[in-house]
């Protein structure tokens, strides 16, 4: 072969079952870039409870960007966005959405917010370790709030591991956003200040594309969605386009500033 | 080997099952060109219904075009348009057909329009992720109303996406027919409207290979199929070559100034 | 490697499944020449009835032409007859027939002649889709009467494709004959007439190894075969070899000026 | 690699579930070479019955030639004779045993000669078309008579086709054998015509290592089996050395003529 | 290929199912140096009960650091913590778990700790001799107190062996610990001075990367996770952030002499 | 690579299941290498029985010679010898036992010799056909009297092939063997002259090595194993070590002038 | 490839399941390297009984030695000792065991050595014949008294095979072992003798890593394992530390001359 590549990349990087000699496994890696090119999707726990939101990148006026959707709810106490591979995304969230219901009839109650992430990443890891498949190009976001109240956010990944966080952001804006969450995140904050953060992250990757400021603005309730679980409530709950344009109004000079 | 060719090409796309160190499936893009050699079909909602229309490219005198389906009907509700390898459509087609009676049997009422999509979009995923097979050569569109009268036209994707359009196009023609979708389309069309948006795309597109206006319209009843479903009747109606030509003549003036 | 082979054939062409990035399947097209290398067959459609048409090319002294067949019966409303890998086409011969027997048992009719035509060619796609195997090698005619009196005509392709013909012929003599059917075919044809235009062409092609025309109209009873069913009494019959040097008694003239 | 090779060969013969770009499939090719290289084997058909024969090539003194069988019987109507590889020969003769068996138990009659040859082809036609096996390395001959009384002889390739034969030669000696059938073969021969001329054949080619006429006359009782079905007796009958010797000896003088 | 690569690594390094020429498994070697870049964990074993302890490595504020555990508790009688991809840790503590389950179900009582560290280390042993798979990137520590009385402290390896210890640690850290057990571990330790030995190696260990040591100090109770179980009650007991905060004060001076 | 091989080599023999263009197996004749390996194995059959007789190679002085077998007991009336891999010999052995206890009870009687060495070359055969495994690398020498009373000596070959001998020697003395064969063996010899022949031989195998004549002599019953079945009693006899030094010592004269 | 290999191992070593042109199996041959690494094992048999004995490595000090076996027990009268890959070993004594309870079970006696060695043995050559998995990479040493009362001791390799011996070492000390077995190894040994002679062994083969005689005999307590059956009592019975110590300090003049 005339070109030249890494040695590692050239011999190690075809198969999830081949270890380099370093001991990493390259087609994981390259899965997470599958992620890092993925629409912005984040979560944030509060007390009062979590915060997901998701931005639905614009991508062409024929597409009816209400129609689709970039935060499920997998049951009334747990939510998920995702980042990277659609497909792949669409095909955990229906095994997320199964086991929980069934954890519900065998047990007859909800199931823990970290199980859900755990079982979805232990689907995760045997498709790293097993050969003829490749790894799942998505990460997932899975907020809510236990049964005993407390709230979680976890991050599962292309390798099958999985985070618990305050708050955290993945797919192709995960730096700038989480870059905000350190200067910004307290644990005593509002689930009222989390959504604002939220909005005002997501507006500040979309100003990434758009010039504009006041064009920026006017997208919010297209280009974002946003959806929380209260301690109080646990019902998932996804905001309507209005609710946003609301919250986005509010923020007005805020934003304006960014 | 003495050829040369670019590394990644080279070396990361023999199979669905391995990424690219950027995180792409090459095997996917590829089948993505299966669909665009396709023959054009396309998709419209309106408040009224939903209007499905394909080409039928002229593949010899002897080919008994009128014996030849483009646009199939999955249910009352449904119909689907394909571009890209036949044989692969037609199996995705059967496949959505048997779904979509089980959903009567199972559930006794039909299913949304989505989840039809949906069930075609986790078997292509799972095309794109397991060895031994390679991903599906075909988009799909599929269009219809849903039990609570909501007009919706998904295509899906080889790589086991889905998407909500408006209005879209796949196929040879894709491109001419988007940028007249994105020129033409209201949102507020009747039905009407919508068909007459899509035999004058159609003609368009036509017209790319046959130079005289005259005979690119006169061969519109044998190389368009149109099909309709209202949200009144929700019944798949597909149009006879009569009731092509009575529209194509009623846009004559229309289509001679393209 | 010392061969300069084009890079595409040498990267992509190894297994069905594997697109090349034009989106095309190598080992499918690979799989049509060998029906190219195969014995012509034909079939053809008319009012009255449908013609089945084969070449039984000489192959030496000591092989029992009389006991080979190229045209098959499906069942009494359909036949079929092939070019290609005979190996090939005999396991689908026999898959159609088995198919065709169940739906009579299950259904109490005849099948229509396009779903045998269907069948045959998702095995054909399931065979470029899936590892370890190879495409069919070969193509068939499917020519019948289907229940409500329709005469159809079907050519299933080694990727799984089918297409309606008025007339079409398959296997090395092909371009002749496509040829020939596009200036004589017409869709008003006598049954009779389709039978002459099928010995005619089918002599056409023997003529191109016969030099001598006197010899081949001699040959013509030996070295081809053909079949009808005809809408009224929707019985697959095969001529007699006096039957054929009748119709090629009869066409002398016609025959010599060619 | 240093060694030039033709570019299909290296490219596309390595397994059999890949065409060749001229749509060919090289291991089935090689498979025949296997047969070519077998000891001899014929068929014969007659009005009166059939013959086969085999030649039992010496492969030095310490083998007990009397106990090596090159004709075996199927049934009483049907025997078989192999050239190519013994144990994939030895392996299908059982199948088709067991076939024939279980025929009589299922119709209460036994099979045709060309069902046997057909199910024999189909079982070779699989392993040219899935991966993980090699094509059967043999060639066979099933001569039999029917039980509306034609006699038939069959050859099965190791591509899966079979064709009907009024007389063929297998093996290393099909040339000089088949060329002796095109000269003296007669549709009308009585049984006994075609035994000598079977002898004659194969005296022919073991004359082709035996330099003395009279060596090679004495040695076919041991080199050479006959065996017989007569259309009256539908019995398979496999001669005695000593009837094979008193044939050659009635044939002594047109044996020393060759 | 340009680059050079020794040759065994080239050779034999893509598959655990391949021996090296010197009888090694490179796979499994390199499966190690996943285990070498993994947090550091370690066991130590006293007359009195085990000390488990493990690093938490600061990976960012975003991290609930809080909510993510190192070690984990198999039964009353035995914890492990781990080194390595953590994917495939949680996949063999679940196994352990089950094991541990379903033998007390079984057997009425706990299985010793050996055995649940033996049936790991055959799953792992079964990842490097079957095809299809890699081995898993993981060691595990196993430390428990078996039924009478003695205290155990097991590592399994990525190549299926496992070996008993007396203090042993895994993971980035290993070196340091190691060499630090050599030089403090007496067998005679009470389980304090084990507990404060383990402190003391995990404060090394991340002074490595902080340089003050009072911040160092500060962050023990956050970084590190210690676990115990007594001979005496048999219970896993994992200490809370004050109770490390308690030894890490009484340890003060010592600390900074480090 | 910079190794000259030659193209075939390099090209047809990694796997059994393809052939080389000349349509050979290359596995299969390596496999026949590791026989040609083997230590010698012999059988010889008479009117009154057959003989069995394999050298054991001196593999030096800490080897329980006596405690090891070279020939087997597959049935009263049948022997066996082999060469090549002890491992596939073993279980090749133990397969004809079971398949000859199974025959007994099936049908009340014993099977023919021939039956056993087919099935057993049958599972050969599989192994020359199929992915994934490799040929038997090990030749065995059935040999036994038949239910009728005729002897029987076959030998079954690595690639599925077997052949009936009247004497015949595998392993790396069979080149020898074979010649003295073919210089000493009389098909009316008695039971006797066949034992001492088949002494007389291996002790020319051991002279091959043993250059003292006395020393080879009296090396005899350690090194020779000696076994038959008469027709009269057929029951499998192996002679013990003073039985095989009484026929040494008796033949002493004659083995000198070797 | 730049780096000069020698052709066959760059051909065929890459698989058990693909024989060299000589007729060679590479892999096991690797396999039996990953053996002579092993620590060394061994097992002699006297009239009295058997022993086995095991070189328990020092490596490090915080290895548990005590706590780690390298004699097993299978039964009462069978003992196993292994050199090679540990996880492999495991494994394989495991199944030896589940074998003997079955056989204890089924047939109400204990089976003798040989049958196990046996079964052992088949597993193993499964494992070289078979694709998608490695030879194991260990040798075991079975040593009993069988329910006759004769004494055993069975080598079992890689390859599939097992040999009888008086007396045998494996591992990395093999040589010397065996070197020393020729020597002093008599067949009419008394148990203590031979006890005797393998503490000798051992001893021998620690010295070339520990230079100082005292320190190697004071170690020999804790880096030999030694074992005996008795013919008379058949009960696997391990010698404790102070039992070998004991044995020791009665050889202390013989080894200080070593």
């Amino acid at each position: 072969m005339a070109f030249p590549m890494p040695p590692h990349q050239t011999a190690y990087d075809r198969a999830a079952t081949i270890f380099s000699p370093e001991g990493d496994l390259y087609q994981v890696r390259y899965a997470f870039e599958a992620v890092k090119k993925g629409w912005t999707s984040l979560g944030i726990k509060t007390n009062e409870g979590v915060v997901i939101a998701a931005e639905k990148r614009f991508i062409g006026p024929l597409v009816d960007i209400d129609d689709i959707d970039k935060i499920y709810k997998i049951d009334d106490h747990i939510g998920v966005a995702f980042a990277g591979m659609g497909g792949d995304g669409r095909i955990l969230i229906d095994y997320a959405r199964v086991f929980t219901v069934r954890h519900r009839l065998l047990y007859g109650e909800p199931p823990p917010v970290e199980l859900v992430a755990k079982v979805v990443a232990d689907v995760k890891q045997a498709y790293t370790q097993h050969g003829g498949v490749r790894p799942f190009g998505v990460a997932l976001i899975f907020a809510g709030v236990n049964p005993d109240g407390t709230t979680k956010v976890y991050r599962t990944d292309p390798g099958g591991q999985y985070f618990s966080f305050k708050a955290i952001a993945i797919g192709s804006g995960e730096q700038v956003a989480n870059e905000m969450f350190e200067k910004h995140y307290r644990s005593d904050m509002s689930l009222e200040e989390a959504t604002k953060l939220a909005l005002k992250i997501l507006y500040a990757i979309i100003r990434k594309t758009v010039e504009d400021k006041e064009k920026a603005i006017a997208t919010l309730p297209d280009q974002v969605e946003l959806a929380y679980i209260t301690v109080k409530e646990r019902m998932f709950t996804k905001m309507t386009k209005e609710q946003v344009k609301e919250i986005a109004d509010s923020m007005r000079e805020e934003l304006l500033q960014l």
